[in-house]
């Protein structure tokens, strides 16, 4: 189902191509307030996300998958947490796709995503999904160019497909700099609470940002439809991408319009005792 | 892991067996006060899971699994939607068991439900589970006596078996009286709003009340363990039996008292450039 993007932030490169580079992560388009105003917005918008989400589980034909990408620290966990705790959690699944497992690797890249899709009246959310294909596969080179170079073909044929079965797709990037990531390993590091969540493995994809600059931009250029566009969503500020990954889903639900289904019996034919 | 049910409302069904007709699903066990009074309360546990939880995720090597049965209109998905938005969704995943599929009629009943068991970190909660089994497959006869009889040590074992693996469950059967079930069914019927809840089917199995109150007082009396015990919660009124799963729940975290990992680094020794 195409769900037309009106949103500002929206990196429209289905239309024109995206630099990242051109993308101040610190900015907050469409939005003038600041953090508290940001959180009051964020709370009616969670309310009307639940409101929607009970209806589309009613109505039980549509899905919406909302696919979540950034470098690490982009804030990723936090958008699930703030976006949809809330929504009915029996309407509502997340996957995180980490490295595949061997039964994984031995199928083909997007087996695995497939099998995750989210099912008919509810929202799947996937914390990082199958642009780990061309992202980390790519930089680390973890399969020939060629192979990864046809990804992106494939990809968007498979949301292509997606969209065409009943499943509205929003993919987006969590567009932080590299200042801002500093900060916040080095939160994790001070922080003994926070501790627990710093990787040191983190370090070694730090050292190649330019790299995953260069294959997000591709990703984002190459997979951006009109039916499945990105959305690079600014996310220096993590009440602003919250907010800003908020109003897409509400949106999006909106544009459904899902309503209760038909019923198929007469009430008052209905006799209880 | 072995969780002690200190809750009044607990029928201890592994010290002494209990009456379900004995049981008054109109009562509050437990709890003094009236609606506004539990839906205070309850948004305080919310609050607390919502807490524990996030810390049952960051520790990763625990799950609790909530199994919830109860007649038509009991209350499941309203204790889900009640009890559990507010946790973080990528800490909670619900599994609805309806009718198997011919795949899952295929294997032995346990299968679907062993595939779905939460992983570490996770809350799981099963809406009607392998209780099934011996519930409406023994009132329906779909399977000689003999075959559903012998589920029962089965699942005893099973449960077993997880609860040595890492799995905390919590079983509660929603109670209700035959009059509120009658009341729950003519508000589905007569507001349309709420009309496409409204399953023809469940007026024959209404009709067989009492050989379902039978069953369930049988799985509930062969079935629960202490590791593994039975809860019946009198859920004539709902703000109540939400309250009351939402206690069990955060008891069951306390008692779990999740903790962040031990970091395997030495956080002087990192360098962030």
């Amino acid at each position: 189902m195409f769900v037309p993007a009106e949103d500002a932030h929206a990196a429209r490169a289905w239309e024109k191509p995206v630099s990242l580079s051109a993308i101040d992560p610190r900015g907050t388009p469409d939005f003038s307030g600041d953090k508290d105003d940001a959180a009051k917005e964020l709370e009616k918008e969670r309310e009307r996300i639940a409101k929607l989400q009970e209806l589309l589980y009613a109505q039980n034909t549509h899905a919406v998958l909302v696919v979540l990408q950034g470098m690490d620290t982009s804030g990723k966990d936090g958008v699930i947490r703030h976006v949809f705790s809330g929504v009915n959690p029996q309407g509502c699944h997340v996957t995180s796709f980490k490295k595949p497992s061997e039964a994984e690797a031995d199928r083909d890249y997007l087996w695995r995503i497939h099998a995750a899709v989210p099912g008919k009246g509810t929202i799947g959310v996937f914390n990082r999904a199958h642009y780990e294909d061309v992202l980390v596969v790519r930089v680390h080179g973890l399969v020939p160019a060629a192979r990864w170079q046809a990804r992106y073909a494939q990809i968007v044929e498979f949301e292509r497909y997606l969209t065409l079965n009943h499943v509205t797709v929003i993919k987006c990037m969590l567009h932080i700099s590299k200042d801002e990531q500093l900060q916040r390993l080095q939160d994790r590091l001070e922080d003994p609470s926070k501790r627990w969540k710093f990787n040191p493995g983190d370090i070694a994809e730090r050292a190649r940002w330019s790299e995953y600059q260069a294959a997000y931009g591709d990703a984002i250029n190459l997979c951006s439809t009109p039916s499945a566009p990105w959305h690079v969503i600014p996310a220096d500020r993590k009440w602003y991408a919250r907010l800003a990954v908020a109003r897409l889903v509400r949106r999006t639900l909106e544009a459904i319009d899902p309503k209760p289904p038909a019923i198929n019996f007469d009430p008052k034919a209905i006799e209880l005792v």
